[in-house]
């Protein structure tokens, strides 16, 4: 089966089971249209934790222009022990000043109030366009509305309300049979555009009914975030508004202790989750038809991570990604811009396994098989730099037509 | 009259006359078919300096995987004397190893050889696709060819001959009146992709019949450069062949000297032809509809440089460019993407003039008026940080369907 771990670059763990659906004992969820995207399309989401002993953790962009919502999680909540989540889509919330501050509070305190939970345990999202003053009153009342209708199988309404441009909702259902007993991990994530490594430039919010100390869930969320929503991008575009939290119900009655083998068998878990997760916004890609993975060896210092970001940054390399064109030599550019100053560097590619430049100047090889090596869906670019350093990678998409039509047109 | 500076972010110097064509006394040029370039279109440019006194300067690019030309120009070469430039389009001569270096010697011998200079007086440039091995006996067969073509109004053919994916040849011809008498100022340029800012990517070469010493050549140079390709981009993309070289051959017996008026005068009129054959090479980025002007103001250290960069190098933005959309969003998205950890930043946009945000959260404005103001032609951005700092400035092209489908099919 393919299933949710479609990508050759995830492994897929071995004590997992996938379902269609359900959140974690403990959770419900809601998806409700309340008009803020023309045409009446779901764009308010709440989810909430019964369990008064939630724990949780959480995420946020690096920017410095933060949209409100993030202004708001950050000075105002209890990061580790949040029960509501709420969010909107089409509007950002984000330069919006001190009325946007105030609208996202209001946002806050009407999930709080809906789900009989205190204001400090809700954090608040918002995605969409930036600049525009959120029609607050229409929120509220979709929160209301949202209230009204939470389920135990609510995450499919939840991960639809919170898509922008995406070209479909991301999702995971997952069973983990622990030595402990089984738990579920559920995941609900949104992304197409404005992704860019260097943190998770997208919304995902992730659920189990595992029992976790907030200490195990900001380390397990630390850890699976730098492998998974830290790796890709799309535009190189970081976004103000990204937020990813985990929350814990702890309803299982199965525990999870750090250093044990049930904690590692549910990080391998959340890590190749949160890794196909992080792929399917790359090939969500606003108008992706290719992804690519850039594996960079050796080198100094932080040279292998320049070095991937300039060649998953590169619009030349996205092209002709997107071309399905062979184009070996706008990796080498890459490299060349990432290390200035090296003169001529003695550096090394295979692209799909096949050796294209050795010691800084090509190898010949069959081109016919280079081309339909790149035709596919998954494109893996290898570079190797004099030196011994470590290793890095990132996952990206091409840039072709869609992005612009995509992009030239909507108003983030 | 428009004529050749069209920009209103240039200042047509007062004291220069715009011609037609005809290199400065001393310099002769021609550009022909060597059948690099499939269909026979020109690609082979050479250019000869008759003077013996000839004095120059160059400059290349920063790249850490230099093209073989460019690794032979700063071994082999006295950049201060250069006489002769040959130059060919359709291949790059870059990661081609010790094979290209050993072909880009031969050129230059060939092109010593045809013009009756020493080899280390010959600087030799190759543009086009990287990792193929240059086509040599058909290069040096075309230098040979072009060295019997040589004509003092031959940069029209020579200007033709360097181009690749460019729309049109860049090139311009003034006649400066300094107070000593009048001298001839000349330039070509091509460059259309792969252009960054951090250094001119492109070819670009200029020569005049001012005697200039080889100090004032490199003074002169560097600052213009600086302020012209070094502020420039297409696509952020690094070249490894970029290369711009100043040829003065003194033969109108007018000097230039050192701290006078008419180096003064002089200067402004190569910053303002370089500014503008800058300006060409943006307008001309591979599908360019629009160009913009990014000038940030405040901040404090390289935070005015680095929010340039950000915002010129934003495919959000250039999208947003290309769509005639006042998308100024994607501005404040930018600056705090190259502010990271400033919580959040108040700074200040204008479009066009129209202010758009105040400390960092959106100004009422009328929508139609900024709509028209962003669909013409040059659409300039202001920025402003808080704090004293300094200022920067960066010209960029938007990114459209042309720049996709040039860059998705062509193997550079």
């Amino acid at each position: 089966m393919s299933g949710f771990f479609a990508s050759r670059w995830v492994d897929r763990p071995g004590d997992v089971t996938e379902l269609v659906g359900g959140l974690p004992k403990g959770f419900r969820a809601a998806g409700v249209a309340c008009g803020i995207k023309p045409g009446g399309a779901s764009d308010l989401a709440l989810l909430v934790c019964d369990a008064p002993r939630c724990t949780s953790a959480a995420r946020f962009t690096r920017s410095g222009t933060l949209a409100a919502p993030v202004l708001l999680n950050t000075r105002r909540c209890r990061l580790d022990a949040l029960r509501t989540v709420v969010v909107n889509s089409g509007n950002a919330n984000a330069a919006t000043g001190a009325q946007g501050l105030e609208h996202a509070a209001r946002m806050g305190e009407a999930a709080a109030s809906a789900c009989g939970v205190g204001a400090d345990a809700v954090a608040v999202a918002s995605t969409g366009v930036i600049g525009v003053p959120l029609p607050i009153d229409a929120v509220t009342e979709g929160i209301a509305a949202a209230a009204t209708q939470l389920r135990d199988d609510g995450e499919q309404d939840f991960a639809q309300a919170i898509c922008t441009t995406d070209a479909f909702p991301k999702r995971a259902c997952l069973d983990v049979a622990l030595e402990g007993g089984t738990v579920r991990l559920t995941a609900q994530a949104k992304g197409a555009g404005m992704i860019a490594p260097g943190f998770a430039t997208l919304l995902a919010f992730v659920q189990t009914d595992a029992l976790l100390s907030p200490d195990t869930c900001q380390l397990l969320l630390g850890v699976t975030v730098r492998r998974s929503f830290e790796r890709i991008s799309v535009d190189g575009q970081l976004s103000p508004s990204d937020t990813v939290i985990l929350q814990s119900s702890g309803e299982s009655g199965v525990e999870v202790t750090p250093e044990t083998a049930d904690e590692l068998l549910f990080g391998e878990s959340l890590d190749a989750l949160l890794r196909q997760l992080a792929l399917l916004v790359v090939r969500d890609g606003e108008g992706a038809r290719r992804i690519g993975r850039v594996l960079v060896r050796g080198g100094d210092g932080d040279a292998v991570d320049r070095v991937a970001r300039a060649v998953a940054g590169s619009s030349l390399v996205k092209t002709a990604l997107y071309g399905g064109d062979p184009n070996w030599g706008r990796i080498v550019q890459a490299v060349g811009m990432a290390m200035p100053g090296s003169g001529s560097l003695a550096v090394d590619i295979a692209i799909e396994g096949i050796p294209v430049c050795a010691g800084g100047a090509l190898v010949p090889h069959d081109a016919g098989v280079l081309a339909a090596a790149v035709a596919r869906e998954e494109v893996q670019y290898e570079i190797d730099l004099p030196g011994e350093g470590v290793e890095a990678e990132l996952f990206f998409s091409d840039l072709g037509h869609e992005y612009v039509t995509i992009n030239a047109d909507y108003t983030t």
